[in-house]
C-alpha cells in the first residue's frame, strides 16, 4: 500500500518515538500483570496529565476501554444512554449487550453530539420494573462525525446527568484530537465538568495497542482489577503498554501527533471543496472530513479504499488523517479525485 | 530487577528478533482489524508450520485464547472437563463461567497430567436435563506442573473425546516447550491425534502480546469472527500481532527459544537437588521446575520474588526457566539459596 | 377491586373451568419436570391445535416465553428485528439483552406492525464483523397497540426473513384474539406461512400462569430443553401446567374467551368515541383500545386505574378487555367518564 | 400412577387446602405483578412467621429462588462455596454460571454439610486478581442428603461468613422440614444466626408452584425487583403465588404437612432396616431416607420408579417423603421390596 488511504487513523502505524523506546526498554524481568515499574511510572505521568488523582487500567482496544469502563458503573437492569452514531452502539458486534447485558437507548443527532434537551426526553420510568432503569450518558470526543463537544456542552450533560444519579462515560478514542481543537487541559475539560471515567485512546493516533480504562471518580475503580482480569483485558507484560504511554506523553507527542492530524484534515477540508460537487456535511473540527461525493467518484475504482463510504445512499463518504499524513499525501489523494470526478 | 526472578516465564521481554522486525516493518498504512498483508503471510506461514489446514485468530493473551476457544465449541449448558490445575480453572478469575456461562468440571491428577481412566468417570448423564452436558476435554501441553503429555496420551484423550462427540482444546501457553521436550511436530503431535483447537502461546516464549486461537478443526470457526469482535478481542492494528508470528516462526525462533528454556530447568533441577533438603516434586520435562524447600528459605527475605510459592502448606515453590535465562543466572540462584539454607 | 379496571387483562383472574380442572385433577403422584401423563396429553392436544408437528414447552410468562424462543435460534452477535413498541423491547428490562447478549434493533411504525420495508433497511452489514448480524424478526400478533397482521403481512415477513436466512418469532401473549379477529386457525396463520416459533400466550386469556414456547421449526428445539432448565424455567409440579392448556383448548374455551374480549372492546370503541373530545388513536381489532381523551380525565382521581396512560403528553390512553369483561362493567366506565368530562 | 413412588417429594400434587382457596379467592380484578391486595397480607405474614422484617419475593422455582438470591449478593469475579451434593451444584444445569457468571467451589461432604474448617480452607487468595473472589457461602437446610444443620452449626458458618465478609445463603426448598425436625422457629434457626437471604421452599411441601425469596439482610433486596423481572422471574397474576403462601402458613398447615412427611419417613427408615441387606447410609432427620440396597433390588423391574438411584455403583437409593405419603404406601412399598429381595 504505498499511498496513505484515509479510510481511518488506525490504518497507521506506531509513532518512531514510540517504537525506540519500546526497543530500548526491551530488557531484564519486571513484574507481569501490571505491578512493573514502568506501569507504576505511568500511573504517575496519567495523574499529572490528568492534574488529579485518577485510576488507570490499559486494556487491549477502544472497544475493551468503552465496555468495561461502563461496566464498572453498571448493573445489567441498566440502560446506556448513546449517541445513535456512537462506537458502542455501531461498532462493537453488540459487545455492551454481551458483556454488561443491559440496554443501549441510542439518540438521533444530525452532528454526533447527543443533546440536554433530547437526553431528558429518555430520563424516565424510573423505579419502573419493567423497564431497563437509564444509568449512564456516553458521549465520544471527538465525535464518530468528526465534530467535538465544548466544555460547556460538557458540562451541561454531566449536571443533567448527575441531577438525575447517573454517570458520565467518554470514548476518548480521539480524545487527543478534541484537546487540540479545543487548546484545552483534560483537566479542564474532563475533570472539571464532573465525568465519571474515560476511555482514553492512544491507538489511533500512533500507539500500537493497549487504550486504558482511566477513572476520574475513582470511587468506581474499587473493583476494577477483577473485572479486567474477568474481562480477559489483563496483560501479562504489562510494561509494553506502560512503556508506550510513557514515551506517549513524553515532550507532548501526543498532542503534536493530533494537531498534526487535525491540520491535515484541515488542509483536506478546505481543498476537496474547491473541488465542484464536493460538499462538507459535517463541520471539520478534529481529524475526520465528511463530504458529499458525486456518486461516479464513490464507486471508482481507482478510489477504491482511499475513502470509508459512511452512507452509500446520500454518497456521504469519510476521510481521517493520522499522525503520519503528509501534505503530498493530500495532494495526491485530490488530484485522483479530479482525475476521476 | 538486577537478577532474573524465575517466578514465570511472562517476567521476561520480547525476544531480541521480534522487537527488531517490529521496529523494521513500522512504516506506511495498512488495512486493519486482521486485514492486513503481513497478517495474510501469517496465516501461510501457520498453515506450513502445522502441515495442515488450520484457521488462526490473534487475540491478546493467553485467558482469552483459552475463553475463546472454548466458546466457539460449546453452549452455556455444556461443561468443560479439565484438570483441577488447569489455567482457566484456577488462574482466569472465572472467565470461563463469565464469558461463556458454562460450569467447569475439574479432575484430580498428581502431575498436572488428566487420564482417560479418570476423565471417563465424569463422561455421565448426558440427556439427564438437570445437569450440565459434557461436551469439551481441555489439557495443557506443556502443564501448569511442567510436565508434558506424551503423543500417545493425548491419543487416547482424543479417541475418548470423540466416542462421546466432545472437542478437545489444548492450552499450549507453553506449547513450544512440549515440542521441544517431545522432540516432536505439532502436526504429529496434534493435528494427527485429532485436536480440534489449540490455544497457542507465543508470549512466555518471548513475544510482546497476542497469543492465538487455532482451530484444526476448521468447522468450528465458522462463525469465530463475530466472537472474537464481541468479546473485545479484535485488534486494530493487528499488523503488528502478524509481524510477531512471522519473525517468531522464522529460522525456528520459537523452538530454539523454548528450547534453551527446557535446557535452562534441566540444568537448575540437575543442580538444585544436590543441595541439602531440596528435592523435586515434579519431573521436569519441559521449563518449569517444582521443588520442596525447607521453610526457612521459603521465607527469606533475600530470596523473596525469585520463586512462586506453589503451596505454602507444603514448602512447595515453582521455578521457572525463560529463553532469556542464562547459566549465570542459575547459578546465582542456587548460591543464594545456598547463603540462605 | 370492586369494579373491573381496563388496565389490562392480566388484572383477571383465572377461567372457571381452568381452576376446576385443577382442582378435579389434584390427586396422586406424577412424575415431575414434564414427564407427567397430562403434559404427554397436553403435547398431544397441541398437535391437534396446530394440525402440525410442533414441539411445546410451557414457561413461566410471557416474557420467558419470548426470551427462551429467541434464545433457541441466535447466538449473542446477532440483532433482533422488532417493532419500537415490542415487549421485548419496552417491557422486559432489557432481559433480552441480559439472558442472550445480543441487540435488539428496533423499527418505527405507527400502528405497532412492522413493515417489510422497513424492515429490509436494517437488512445490511452481513459478514461485516464490527456489527451485530441480523438473525431474527419478531412480530406480535395480535400487536401491543391492538392491531392485528393480516395473513398476507405475515406471509411477506416470513418470506423476507427466510430470503435472508433469519427465523420469524411471533411474540403470541394475545394470540387467541388476533385468531378469533381473523377467523382463522394457527395453522392457517402460522403454520402455512413459516413462522418458526411461538410465544403461546394464555395467562392473559384466563390461565393462572405458564405462557407456552411452541416450535413450528422443531429443529430450533434440538437443545432447548437445556436452555429451559439453565435459564430457570423449568417447573417440576408440570401437571399443573399441562392441565391448564387441557381444560384452555376444550371446547375452544379459549376462543371462545378471546372473543369475548374482542367484542367487549368493540362495544367500548363504539360507544366510547360517542362521547365528545375522545377519539381513537388505532383501530380496534383485538381486545385494546387506544383512544385520545380529554386531560382533564386522564387526571381524574375518580378515574385512576381504570386505564394504562399510554402517552401522558399526548393525552392517550388504553384499555383492555377481558375474558371477564361485562357489558355491565363498560357502561359504568362510560358513565365514570362522561360524569368526569 | 396408582402407588406413591417415593422418588422425590415433586411427585406430589398441591395440598387441598391451597387448592381450594386458590379456587375462592378467584373472582374479581386484582392489579398484576406483585401489587395485588394478597401479596400485601403475604408480605405481612412473611415478616410474622419469620418474626422480623424481611422482603419477600415469590419466584417460578427452587432453582431460581436459589440464582436470584445468590445474584443479589455477588458479582460474576466472585465465588460460590457450597457442598458437593448442593442442588446449585448439581441440579441447575450450570445455571448459577448462566445466569451470575461466577465459580462454585464445591466442597466435600460425607453427610451433605459442610463444615467451618473446611470452608475455611477455601478462603484464601483474597485480593489476587487471578483468582475468583470468595463471596458467599450457600447451604441447604434441610441437606439433600436429608440431614439437618443444627443451629450452632449454621451459627458457626455464619460467624466464619461475616468474619471474611461473606454472604450466607440457605437453600430452603425442604426449610419446613428441617425446622420441624429441630422443633424450632425460623427466627431461631436463621434469623438471630445471621443468615442473609433464603431460597424459601414451598413446592416440595405442597404449593402447586412459587418458591420465595427472602431476604433478612434487607440492604441486599434493594434493587431485586430489576433483577426479579430482567431474570424472567416475576409473574402477573401474582395473587395466585400470595394466596398459596397465605393457606400454607394458615393453622401451621406448612408445618404439619412436613412433619406429616418426617414421621412417614422416620417410620420408613424404622421398618426398611429391618429388612436383610439393606442399611441406612445417613441419618434420617427430615423427610428422606438414604439406604445401601442388594443389587437385585436396584435393578427389579417391579420396583423401578420407586426410589431415585443415588449412586448406582454402591447400589445406593434415596427415598423421599411427601405430605401425601401414607403408612399404608409404605408398607406397600415394603412388601413390594421384601417380595424382590
Amino acid at each position: 500500500m504505498g499511498l496513505k488511504c484515509f479510510c481511518s487513523d488506525n490504518f497507521s502505524g506506531v509513532l518512531p518515538e514510540v517504537m525506540k523506546f519500546l526497543t530500548d526498554q526491551n530488557f531484564g524481568h519486571e513484574i507481569p500483570y501490571g505491578n512493573d515499574s514502568f506501569s507504576k511510572e505511568m500511573d504517575i505521568i496519567f495523574n499529572k496529565v490528568f492534574e488529579s488523582t485518577v485510576d488507570v487500567y490499559p486494556v487491549y482496544n477502544g472497544s475493551a476501554a468503552n465496555i468495561l469502563s461502563i461496566a464498572s458503573c453498571i448493573s445489567s437492569y441498566n440502560s446506556v444512554l448513546c449517541s445513535e452514531f456512537s462506537h458502542i452502539n455501531t461498532d462493537e458486534c453488540g459487545a455492551l449487550e454481551k458483556n454488561i447485558g443491559c440496554k443501549i437507548i441510542s439518540i438521533p443527532t444530525y452532528d454526533g453530539k447527543i443533546k440536554p434537551q433530547d437526553i431528558e426526553n429518555y430520563l424516565v420510568n424510573f423505579n419502573n420494573v419493567h423497564k431497563s432503569q437509564p444509568k449512564l450518558i456516553s458521549i465520544s470526543q471527538s465525535t464518530e462525525l468528526g465534530t467535538v463537544y465544548s466544555k460547556d456542552e460538557i458540562q451541561e450533560i454531566c449536571d443533567l446527568a448527575h441531577k438525575y444519579k447517573l454517570y458520565v462515560h467518554v470514548d476518548g478514542a480521539r480524545i487527543a484530537n478534541a484537546l487540540v481543537y479545543l487548546d484545552m487541559s483534560i483537566n479542564e475539560l474532563l475533570v472539571k465538568t464532573g465525568v465519571d471515567v474515560i476511555s482514553f485512546g492512544g491507538t489511533k493516533n500512533g500507539l500500537m495497542f493497549g487504550d486504558a480504562v482511566v477513572f476520574l471518580n475513582t470511587d468506581l475503580a474499587k473493583n476494577f482489577k477483577y473485572i479486567r482480569k474477568q474481562f480477559l483485558q489483563l496483560n501479562s507484560k504489562s510494561r509494553f503498554q506502560a512503556l508506550q504511554f510513557l514515551s506517549y506523553f513524553k515532550n507532548d507527542l501526543w498532542l503534536n501527533a493530533a494537531s498534526h492530524a487535525n491540520e491535515m484534515a484541515k488542509l483536506l477540508a478546505k481543498e476537496i471543496v474547491q473541488i465542484e460537487n464536493i460538499t462538507l456535511t459535517q463541520i471539520v473540527e478534529a481529524n475526520e472530513v465528511f463530504v458529499r461525493l458525486p456518486r461516479k467518484i464513490l464507486n471508482s475504482d481507482s478510489l477504491d479504499g482511499f475513502f470509508y463510504v459512511w452512507d452509500r445512499n446520500s454518497s456521504e463518504v469519510r476521510f481521517v488523517c493520522s499522525f503520519d499524513t503528509t501534505e503530498n499525501d493530500i495532494m495526491k489523494l485530490l488530484e485522483l479525485i479530479r482525475l476521476n470526478i
